[in-house]
């Protein structure tokens, strides 16, 4: 009997400070081959703004990485980079990649010096002005895997902004200072900001103020007590409300649009609030998958494949609420398409992305060991897991067909 | 579409230290329940001769466990237990089972005192000698899962044998101490023994000297050093030698058999060469599964299935050499029925499964965490390991058929 190969879409997400996307996609394709070698395989890593995103579209579009020595979260100096995409030789602007996470990322931050009071997007600004230097009209900054709760006052600093006290002093860096904000000059921002485009890819679900506000979501993991979420909250309160004061009015859309609220607008939160701080000086921001797919036809090659694979460090509560894993559920779904992932972890609310079209999903640890561990040794875990699962699933071929469950 | 349910044989060993396999059987029932609730299961707890032997024969046989006082490993008294079967409604003699783990199982080994050169299968033979108190003449000894490495000396000096070293002086318990034995004295041993059927459920890979020989491949596992390895070997090779000489003739088979050799016979390296003290009283020495699944109609009830699941807290090299997974998977290959394991871990030489009939394996584990976590939720993960695997089974149910590949 000759079988048509089965066609495989292998579009995971990177593990968090362990592998790219792109190496994830390698290490499941080698399990998959183990058991189907004449599969044909469509590899698609996709990223989602955070770490590893601003590499993976220099890959992706033909672009290079250009190294900066700009300042960390914690304030010291780190070695990091934007991309630029395309090398001029697209029609349009100049396009920059600057990452969030590889100047301000939650990894820079030393675990003894979690304080997110403390921590600043300062690097960010830098990186824009690099950037800008380097010709880029049209930038995009990528959100996620941050390591602060600043606002984006840090990197509207950077560009030139004067944030002051009531005694008129430049603000402290760090969320922790944002509460005793008074006014916001305009009048050093780069001016170069103001035939740029700038567009941010975040996370809808996060916003900055409020009850899912994000100090209260994320202060927590990145190391504030309690207490200092609720300074952090009530600070980023007083940012928006400054933001919409001194100079949203300056960077105002056209007559005709509704200014954004900064306090709740889809992903204002993103990245400790960096959305609310660029969008105060222009930015728009958009959900980052309809940013970071464009090019990639993801739609068209997840409907060609028999099934889908795809992939995250951890899968829980939190991966319906946008991360990859569930958006490339949600599109294999609509065409019909089967949707396996393979996880590092598998943790509490986990079964929720049965709802979001994923069929089934499995671990892929082999035996009791620390994360350190399963993190140096996860490219070959995901391997070996691949090949289990895909053994399973040819096991499944030769039964009479099992009709899928109401999630 | 109306389906025929599918039929699943789940046919698992316990795990060791954890769950019997009957909780590993309802456990993995429960998690393909939740998949595919009108499925025909049919559970069938299996045991190898260790930890939970006594119990589950008793369970499935309609007897009862007798509890016994009796020496455990290290000398101290432990509360253990044989089983009578059949409450002496079946024809032929009473029957019990001895289950050498009860009473001198590594587990009941503290972990600081694990010297197998100091261990004892003592309490082994006050267990036959209470089941023969209990009006048994048909004794099945379960072996595997031992603590101890002394050929039996122990259970033989329990029954009335004198082991004396050059002086005469009875023998100091443990295998490291045999290399000193000078003679045995078969006078004082239990006339019972004389019309009572001995029955030694081995592990026929598990033989007393040589290159493969119990202490060097067990010992090790057991505390042994290398320079105890080797004390340990030369004392079974003593024992060997003096058991043939002055013990086995008086319990020599019938005229035209011939006498087992009790270096090299396969299972006289059981539970650290019980087989061989016991085989030289009179017992035989009989491939495990051959006695353990008698009455099971295994067979049968595996080629009536679909698919069938096994499972086994490890999966590694040793699984190949005579485990549960390992012989279901034999017998489901002969019948063509698909085999899926799933293990709490999975080691180096898994994949030698593939070669024995096992189609498919799994890790129960869903995130990285200690082994003494990992021990107490196994029941919950095996349930949740086993709906991840008919999930993705399922999943493949809706795919065109991908070839079993060869081994």
């Amino acid at each position: 009997m000759t079988l048509r190969p089965h066609r495989i879409a292998i579009a995971p997400s990177g593990f968090k400070e362990s592998l790219s996307a792109a190496r994830v996609a390698e290490a499941i394709a080698t399990g998959v081959r183990r058991v189907i070698p004449d599969a044909d395989l469509d590899l698609i890593p996709l990223v989602d703004g955070g770490e590893g995103t601003a590499e993976a579209l220099a890959l992706a579009g033909g672009g290079r990485l250009v190294p900066v020595t700009a300042t960390g979260p914690v304030g010291d100096p780190v070695a990091s980079h934007f991309a630029l995409l395309g090398g001029g030789t697209t029609p349009g602007p100049l396009t920059a990649v600057v990452e969030m996470a590889a100047v301000a990322g939650l990894a820079l931050v030393p675990p003894d010096r979690r304080h997110p009071g403390a921590t600043t997007t300062y690097g960010v600004g830098e990186l824009i002005r690099a950037a800008l230097d380097a010709g880029a009209r049209r930038i995009l900054v990528g959100c996620g895997d941050s390591g602060t709760s600043d606002g984006g006052a840090g990197a509207l600093q950077a560009l030139g902004a004067r944030l002051t006290d009531r005694h008129g002093r430049e603000l402290r860096p760090g969320g922790g200072a944002l509460h005793e904000l008074e006014h916001i000059d305009p009048s050093g921002l780069d001016p170069r900001l103001a035939d740029t485009e700038l567009l941010v890819a975040c996370n809808p679900y996060n916003v900055l103020c409020g009850k899912r506000g994000v100090a209260r979501v994320f202060g927590p993991q990145k190391g504030a007590t309690p207490a200092e979420v609720e300074l952090l909250s009530a600070g980023l309160e007083r940012l928006a409300a400054v933001l919409t004061r001194d100079l949203a009015p300056a960077f105002a859309p056209a007559s005709g649009a509704t200014a954004l609220d900064l306090r709740t607008a889809p992903g204002t939160g993103a990245s400790g609030g960096l959305g609310a701080g660029l969008a105060s000086v222009g930015a728009r921001l958009l959900p980052r998958y309809d940013v970071l797919l464009d090019g990639l036809d993801l739609d068209a090659r997840l409907a060609r494949a028999d099934f889908v694979i795809t992939a995250e460090g951890a899968l829980d509560h939190q991966t319906v609420r946008g991360k990859i894993p569930a958006e490339v559920a949600r599109r294999a779904q609509a065409a019909g398409v089967p949707v396996l992932v393979l996880a590092g972890t598998i943790g509490p609310g986990a079964q929720d992305v049965r709802a979001v079209g994923v069929d089934a999903y499995s671990a892929i640890l082999p035996a009791p060991m620390t994360l350190v561990e399963a993190i140096g040794r996860s490219g070959e875990f995901l391997a070996d897991a691949s090949e289990r699962a895909m053994r399973i699933m040819a096991l499944g071929t030769r039964l009479a067909p099992v009709a899928p469950l109401a999630a």
